[in-house]
């Protein structure tokens, strides 16, 4: 027996139709002409998204935390600088990224719940002017919280410090605007609002970050994450072999990105606004608190503190075996005490706020 | 329109049926019990096929690349010297993937096409007695030669150098023993032997490689591919959250595996060695010449040299082309003049070798 979730945790969601499907097409070899014709095609669509003309624009073969660690890997050198905002787990991650990888990191921190002040960010960034990044996650998914990347972009591109934008849980979601925003490296996942399953990474790099990675006077030390060599796989004629990547996955992702931009990049947004204020609305009502302050909730990821009455443990668990919901528990000083309620991509409807509400109607009840 | 391709490369092998069968199944979050109960039967069926006890045996988010460069990433710290054997494309990867990561790396060479002789890795081994580890690749992808890693165990067991053995095309296919070989770490991929669809690398290591990575001074530059992690994630209890890892792969894996055991390991190693040496007789017959010298060919993967009547690049275009069948061209010095024809997991058939051997002889007469 294999259970079906509904799944409104922080991801992975419950895929599109489409996306489910694409998987049971025949396996393709990673250098075959159709695969690398729908590699292009994926990239085409990613672009889209990510709205961007970036050339290197593509999926590297892991998850958002893959992405990650390919962007910094390939950006930054070893003694480097790194600036990080710091208001949730996320932004930690990016800290413990840069920190293996060699770089000095500067934190720029706002408690959690909050947003991160642009100016801040800015500030610091100032003071370190030799910076070699600056990386902002723009939707925290351990609080719901949307920090403000907008401005970052047209104030770094003065100085030699590139703007890297995690966008795992934010693409497809709400928007993002990598052209438009001057975002020099954003990376996101497939299983969040782009309604795929698990396993590949979408990282778009522009051409100063491009510029930096060519300029580089050390190797990249990963070579499975190097954006270089992915980028003679996968965008290149004839290509060069790096790695076996998954034509499964590869299919999946198109079909999800498909389906996402027949809705209409745009329409999405409105879609995952629309939905995730009909939650937070409600929650309130049930007795939750939400997190994330007002003004800068995320549609697409909600961060509630639970109602004296429901014990966390207890109640994700009959969640799951009763109802078949998923839902994220809290991270950090929310862990056991709150949810992380995920509406996203094809779980982002009417249907999942109301089954959702109902089943926690039936806990508070007994 | 889907091209539906027999994949006779180097992998990605056709997969089993239940393997592609189980991607269909619910997509469940990455740390749902019922998916955590999955990964712990993948660590079971694993250590079947691998032939050990080790309790840290897991599937990294990744292709057999990723397995690679978890191993030396974890086991080695920067600045210690790795010893590798190198007859081929993989064995240079190895030295790559070591050398960003910031080892020296000694180099035991031996002609492709012809095996490693295990008394230069250990004699190399004596010369650099410090060496953090000693690596090989099993089966040389590039060259269809196997390297006889039996014996090194026992003797680097006496000293403080670990033994790293490439799996990636050896697991399932031919005689491995990861505990009578005393080998310490080992690491696979699911797209070959194991008859499922790529994008995860199972790892196993023995308890000198963990109390190595126990014992480092220095953190794992890599987040994503840190093993310690990564055995806190799949396999203790409570999980603790790491990557957002792909149940639909895991399933797939899992289907894969168990399809094999349900043959039986030997079984399955008898049954690759069968096809492959069906497939090495008729091969000379039409005219190619195998680059593997005899008494060290691998029978789940066969280079061979074309004969002077076939050119590779059309040859193999019209394979796809006319016939939908997939094999490999050759690398290295080999590039443009053999192919590499596997004959892995669920495409270790006599109908394999039958239909390849009926479209080359097709290809020969017009």
């Amino acid at each position: 027996m294999h259970g079906d979730r509904l799944l409104l945790g922080p991801g992975p969601s419950t895929p599109y139709p489409e996306a489910l499907e694409a998987l049971t097409r025949p396996v393709l070899g990673h250098l075959d002409p159709e695969y690398l014709g729908v590699i292009g095609e994926i990239s085409d669509r990613l672009r889209a998204v990510f709205r961007t003309a970036n050339e290197l624009t593509l999926p590297v073969s892991g998850t958002g935390s893959a992405g990650m660690e390919a962007c910094l890997a390939s950006l930054v050198e070893p003694g480097e600088t790194v600036v990080v905002g710091v208001n949730g787990y996320f932004g930690e991650r990016l800290c413990e990224v840069a920190h293996r990888g060699g770089a000095r990191v500067v934190r720029v921190e706002a408690p959690w719940g909050t947003a991160l002040d642009p100016a801040d960010l800015l500030a610091a960034q100032r003071a370190n002017p030799h910076a070699a990044l600056l990386a902002v996650v723009a939707a925290e998914t351990s609080t719901g919280v949307r920090n403000d990347v907008a401005p970052l972009g047209p104030e770094l591109a003065r100085t030699d410090t590139l703007l890297l934008v995690d966008a795992v849980t934010a693409l497809g979601g709400t928007p993002l605007e990598v052209d438009a925003w001057q975002i020099d490296a954003c990376y996101s996942a497939s299983q969040k609002c782009l309604g795929a399953p698990p396993g590949l990474a979408p990282v778009t790099l522009g051409p100063r970050a491009v510029e930096r990675m060519r300029a580089r006077t050390t190797p990249i030390r990963s070579f499975y994450l190097d954006l270089g060599l992915l980028h003679e796989y996968f965008l290149t004629s004839p290509p060069k072999y790096h790695h076996t990547a998954s034509s499964t996955l590869a299919y999946s992702l198109h079909a999800g990105l498909g389906r996402l931009l027949e809705e209409g990049v745009e329409q999405v947004w409105a879609r995952h606004a629309r939905i995730g204020t009909m939650l937070q609305e409600a929650l309130p009502e049930l007795g939750f608190s939400l997190v994330a302050a007002e003004g800068v909730r995320l549609p697409q990821l909600t961060a509630a503190v639970l109602p004296g009455g429901l014990d966390d443990g207890v109640a994700r668990k009959r969640l799951l075996a009763e109802f078949g919901i998923e839902v994220g528990g809290g991270l950090g000083d929310f862990a056991g005490r709150a949810w992380r309620i995920g509406l996203m991509g094809h779980a982002a409807t009417e249907r999942s706020v109301v089954t959702l509400l109902g089943a926690v109607r039936e806990l508070l009840a007994s």
